[in-house]
């Protein structure tokens, strides 16, 4: 189940250690301006270096396979990949055998009946998000005006970034954090019941992500505890603008018009430097396990651009299925 | 888009005030047995006339018109209707042309053009979860032993819910709340990386039901003030059972055995009595509303069975999937 | 799977001798006028009561549950049904033991495990094509200007069709035909590279109906007989109009905006009067059948509508998700 | 649309002259053995050169990106791909300009408003059947002990196919062909009504592949001409083994156990040396235009390997589909 889509469709391969890992997006519109330079903004926020991040050096240069042709989409899917240069399987051996706290080593043991390529974690990498950041890139062209922004609000509990990891790298441990994302110029009327709803294609995307534990839209887990003519938001003129925005910009799983903002939280990451209890598959026998190996002590800081590529996947489709439905839409109702 | 599932496919029809509602569940296996009775006892929980609900008298009983012969499910699809017999669309005449603040008759008016059916807010109508609830009672049978139990665990901010609704009930005001759903003895290794993780499907099916605006699975938004450390759940068996379950049950989109923990929030219900600043469609001129007729103070006490529902359908399409790409899912690995 | 469609989705459901049959059109544009006496033409084509068809009488009269507000479509999903009135159960009950030759009765109870409910043959009843006529009625107003026509060209090998059904009913046996599909002014450029091609779409539904036994486009079976230079179609003018149409109006899967043609094959009704060797499933032992009761001598003659319904079915949905991708189509190109 | 698949999902992409062509399959359980050299045999029965083929070598080796470990498919997608190395595209240069008629040349122009990659055909070349193949190879293996085996049984309305391959070249020009497919110890009770029959998943997949006009099953175009005596088949045993097999192993959309038959149409190469009239896109003139370059005379020689693939992949989805709905088949009712 690695597509996601209805009209543009995004599909993810490729595991960590694997000789590449890409994307393929089909039901891409033809005539849409795509060169390689354009993803590099993008794929650059997502990969390690900065502080709190692992010190692997991805290149991450994106080839393109098909679908683009004299420098614009020509209709036919288009595929991009990138080679995994920067492999250090070594490191990840043990963890077959002894799985991980907080990771998907027991599950996929489970689940694929230990057929499962683990090395670096295998397809549940955080590095197969490349191909959602890749597809975000062209996504957020078919969004058009929408304007789109992520970024880490808090980590560890404090608004202090910076300081909350360097207290977290000095306990060899990590920290997670919540991610806000805003989308200003928003497509007007987009998302459809009753089970399409603009919450339900984000949403979906967002906890296909690693680490994600939550999301809520607007005033979120705070509109519990207010009454409904607080919550509700008052229009302020005849084009849908409202006086505040608890909606989040969405109304029964509906654009209105006002922007659009969503929070995530973030897991602290999962390879902690700190001692913990697992097991071995084999012997049965309980045992400790400390993860070495080149890490992130806040993922969080990464996934901005994922969040937004995902914000982007999810409005390009519900656009596109909208506009096949409804024909060009009109900017307001007589 | 008014279907949910791979294989276990959920599809919901009907408007508050049109002849009937209801819902077709394909790829339902044959040789379950359904009776009318079996869906009484979660219709009821959804009804309404406990304090803080409606008192619109609904008799809910569903017709079953296809998929099931002497007793049990025959392998075509199951079709359940109820007829809408309790409608005054008197009430409901003026959001054509003045839009309720919170409400989804501005959206809907943009989306469709103005055709849309808005007696009782049409399709967009908490009545149109009926059908949600009544494939959870199948899709219950098919999570086997798994035992789903959802519940209001706070309402308006504070956790003596009845208190809450009382006061809002005084205030002519709505309030929400925090529902939280357990599952006990879940299927082992459902869900299906990338795109239809388990929480992917979950959330996806959660935020199509009206007023929800946030979602969280196991430690969820708490997760993001602890460290890798504690939010990691050490194994205790070689089983998989973990010491805490800050996972919520669920690693890498995938079930782990351990108890399925979320929780969801939902907004005050948007049918306030308290005056609110709006807008008339024909003229243009803002203006001022006050929504009358009958309406739930908290609609969040109705929704327990509706998250449970969702969470039942979720699973169901999930084990259906995983049985059929993996065949008889193994207890362990040798 | 009881549903078929990317972005207009109709989901078939129903049992030949269980309360009603239906149809849901999801994915339905709004503004589409729709009444009930509409429908009544192309379901009285496909009804029972001319020469060679059974004696049955079915009033089928469709009821509108959802969908359809003030004489039009609303954008949420229409559902149609009509209630089975007109049952003899018992003149079916023999055949879940004993399995009639030619008949789904044998695999359908294998496959579901013997729950099928075989009154009438259930499910797999051609009765279950009234749904797809009445989603076939909305989706000709989706195909626009198109204008599709099939009729029943031979019947038992001869194209003296009266002659050939009362030969038939002479010899209390049952014969098959050939209908040819015509679809005059079709839209422009629907069809969708690799897997979607209209003629993918078409076969797909066609080869749903029961009793299909063969499709070609254009110039068919006979193609394999042509040499290249024969079966190409010159150009005559450069909107694309061809001199001849061995092509049948498609190539690379697209519509060319020549004439669409295809012709099916229905095989002899599978209910004869002659006896036929067959085995009883309890004590697997051979027994002889002779099938009594009201039966169709040619079953081709009822499904020319069926045939167009199937092919505006696939048209609304290739055109949906054509302006859904491309936008509003140009009519040529500079 | 270049996905096909509900649970084993199949993923094509590529263009001609681009850097890749090659194909996803998702939903391919784990524990599969494949390796490179296992892809050879069909591979090169699709692959060019012997007579009546065109003269260009591709060396067709398949890189696997993903989805294997240590020899074994691991649950994750499966990703394999060719480098084009062999491409002349001035041959093809003229063809965007000015349309070849039975080509999709002039369609692909209209659709995606000139954009199109068209050298060499681009995404409509048959080299885009490369992944379809290399797709069954796999496909193969999961339908089991299934023996599928397509033959090429006439060409240009000969069954001397060697002879009549020689008349076309002689006179410049392209001839077609009719191939039948027969699959031994098919699946038992494999195919999904309504719209999920086995002869809708096989013929959906048999026409995208370019060429193909027709489709027939069993008796196929031949059963017009049969009384229902004649045309059903009398079960011989109680286990459904027939006396004679014109239902071709399909009753009711569903594999009945007995040897599956089907045959196929392709139509005369479209790239014939005999002059052909069409126009200039750009004048809007018409102009004459004799094909050159490398051409199959009879491009059906090269089909049955894609004949055999498209049946794999749909057994190998409906077997998936059908495991998860009905757990492990019974091979007989008690």
């Amino acid at each position: 189940m690695n597509s996601f889509g209805i009209v543009f469709r995004v599909t993810l391969f490729g595991e960590s250690h694997g000789p590449a890992i890409g994307v393929i997006i089909d039901g891409c519109p033809p005539g849409i301006g795509v060169k390689s330079d354009d993803f590099m903004t993008d794929l650059k926020r997502r990969q390690s270096g900065s502080i709190g991040t692992t010190k692997r050096k991805e290149p991450d240069l994106p080839e393109i396979l098909s679908g683009v042709f004299n420098g614009v989409t020509t209709g036919a899917p288009v595929t991009l990949i990138t080679r995994n240069s920067d492999k250090i399987s070594s490191d990840y051996d043990e963890f077959k055998a002894v799985p991980r706290p907080g990771h998907a080593d027991f599950v996929s043991q489970v689940k694929h009946s230990g057929f499962s390529d683990m090395r670096g974690s295998g397809h549940f990498s955080g590095r197969i998000t490349w191909g959602l950041v890749a597809a975000g890139v062209i996504a957020k062209k078919i969004a058009g005006l929408a304007d789109i922004s992520a970024k880490l609000i808090s980590a560890g509990g404090s608004e202090d970034i910076e300081k909350a990891i360097d207290e977290a790298i000095a306990l060899n441990d990590t920290i997670g954090g919540i991610i806000e994302c805003k989308i200003n110029n928003p497509p007007m009327a987009i998302g459809e019941p009753f089970f399409y709803s603009f919450e339900s294609a984000v949403s979906h995307l967002i906890f296909s992500i690693p680490a994600i534990k939550g999301i809520e839209f607007g005033s979120g887990f705070a509109s519990a505890a207010m009454k409904g003519s607080e919550h509700n938001d008052p229009f302020i003129n005849s084009h849908g603008l409202t006086l505040r925005n608890n909606a989040g910009g969405i109304n029964g799983g509906i654009t209105n018009g006002n922007e659009i903002i969503f929070r995530i939280v973030v897991k602290p990451t999962s390879s902690t430097g700190v001692d913990q209890t697992t097991f071995n598959f084999k012997s049965g026998e309980m045992t400790t396990l400390k993860v070495k190996g080149r890490h992130d002590t806040c993922i969080a800081l990464r996934m901005p651009v994922i969040v937004e590529s995902a914000a982007a996947i999810a409005m390009a489709d519900l656009i596109l299925v909208d506009r096949g439905i409804h024909g060009k839409r009109k900017s307001d109702i007589k």
